[in-house]
């Protein structure tokens, strides 16, 4: 690329996104690399503060037209990546900087036994977005194909089972009016070791450690491979997949910030009209002013 | 007030505390006044800014205390106001500073019928904080005691009964280790006037308004005497209100961020101490290093 880009070209930070039928590897793609911004680490900084407004904006709109009829369209965030991949940075620097008021997060953990008794995705089914709404998923259904696949919980037909599940349940929430944003956050090894040695050495990171991080990470590439097949099987034209390279914090901040940003441009939220009499009512409370 | 103060010094915004016993009325405290705090709307968002650092710190301390063990303390934040007094700027502004994994704000509408076939603590019940956690409600239980009283909905016997519930309930969450802030946004009636009048006026702000709010408008003084008894029947040691001035909104945000800061403080939550070996993790991690 010749000259340095700024924010606001035709080409802003997005991740590389994952065409339905793609057969490719993420080990193809750089995990410190930064498509679509030319931008050092401060440009990214201040993109992700300017570009708050904006979606404050969006945000507030898409809250209040689904007040007056209580539907409408809503967004949902969805974020995965291996273990100190960031998603905790994006649920505070990016979805953060939305008002709390109109965002619901959830962190999926290990299924409890209650959840267990049901079906992969009826836990889920209970924590998608209302009408108006942003719901985040920090971490999510996907986990029920890949830690389950890496581990060997459930066999290759029972995965194939669950793709088949996945693919009509994010239709379905398409077709109802959510917009589907689906993220992998896509650290590199050599950056796991760097944060997980972090969070060993600093006693106020210890909290974030757990010893089964490094089992996990012992697998890795049988993790990346989980990866591609899930991607390649769930990257649909409804609910496509986007590869967030995250070995840099604040590019993969600002690239989830601008799919968030396109979620909503998409959706055009408009202020609704008002239902009551505006003359009338400006008429009432002139009345009653002091 | 001698020397201009700043920040930090021994007396912060906080509102007026209410003592248990008192016997006094909100008419009594200006909502136009800043107590403890003598710097100007400038200086007060300053102050916001500056104070989101150390509550940020607490927070983490106080989620991750509870991570290790399931258990610990929590802090309940309970908002009140009439319309337009700037609750939502509460939840935006200062909530909205916090890590919104650690936080939970619920707003309490009118309930629905499946509620009402309940005692008015059951759908309370289920929104108090789990350990580690901020909840905060916009709008809460006091509904109960305050719109009921106004409109008849509950006669004096009732909201006495009310009043113990509600005191027996916080006093249960105090001990169980929540910390129970209240705060009453104590705005004045000529500036809700100003306020509704500018729903009315902007297109933007049409989906805020609501004709009934003019209606309860109309019962002002019967609010503010049903907020007198709610207070008075309802400070206690255990979880005192505080009336924050609302006319000026820079000035309510600071105050309930530091009413904020005093509980998270109050507790003073430690970084939980490492559960596992830490020099076999490092052993063990170091032996998978790129």
């Amino acid at each position: 690329m010749s000259a340095k880009k700024q924010k606001d070209t035709e080409d802003p930070p997005r991740g590389v996104l994952i065409e339905p039928g793609w057969t490719g590897t993420v080990r193809d793609i750089d995990p410190r690399s930064t498509p679509g911004f030319d931008g050092k680490k401060k440009d990214g900084q201040q993109r992700l503060t300017e570009l708050d407004a904006p979606i404050d904006e969006l945000q507030e709109r898409l809250y209040a037209q689904s007040r007056a009829t209580g539907e409408g369209p809503s967004v949902l965030l969805v974020v995965q990546g291996m273990d100190t991949s960031g998603k905790g940075g994006i649920m505070r620097h990016v979805v953060g900087g939305v008002d709390p008021q109109g965002v619901q997060i959830t962190g999926f953990k290990a299924p409890t036994r209650a959840e267990k008794r049901h079906d992969f995705l009826w836990r889920i089914r209970k924590r998608v977005p209302g009408p108006g709404m942003i719901g985040v998923f920090d971490r999510s259904h996907y986990e029920d194909v890949l830690i389950h696949r890496v581990h060997g919980w459930a066999d290759g037909n029972e995965i194939r089972h669950r793709y088949a599940a996945i693919n009509a349940f994010e239709k379905e929430l398409v077709e109802a009016g959510t917009t589907v944003v689906k993220v992998m956050l896509h650290l590199s090894h050599a950056e796991q070791g760097e944060r997980l040695m972090e969070r060993l050495e600093r006693p106020d990171k210890h909290w974030k450690y757990n010893p089964g991080d490094v089992d996990e990470r012992l697998r890795w590439e049988e993790y990346m491979d989980a990866y591609d097949k899930a991607l390649a099987a769930t990257s649909t034209e409804a609910a496509p997949w986007h590869v967030v390279p995250a070995d840099r914090k604040w590019y993969a901040r600002i690239a989830v910030q601008q799919l968030l940003l396109d979620a909503l441009q998409g959706i055009d939220p408009q202020w609704p009209a008002a239902d009551f009499d505006i003359r009338g009512e400006l008429e009432r409370l002139t009345a009653t002013l002091d």
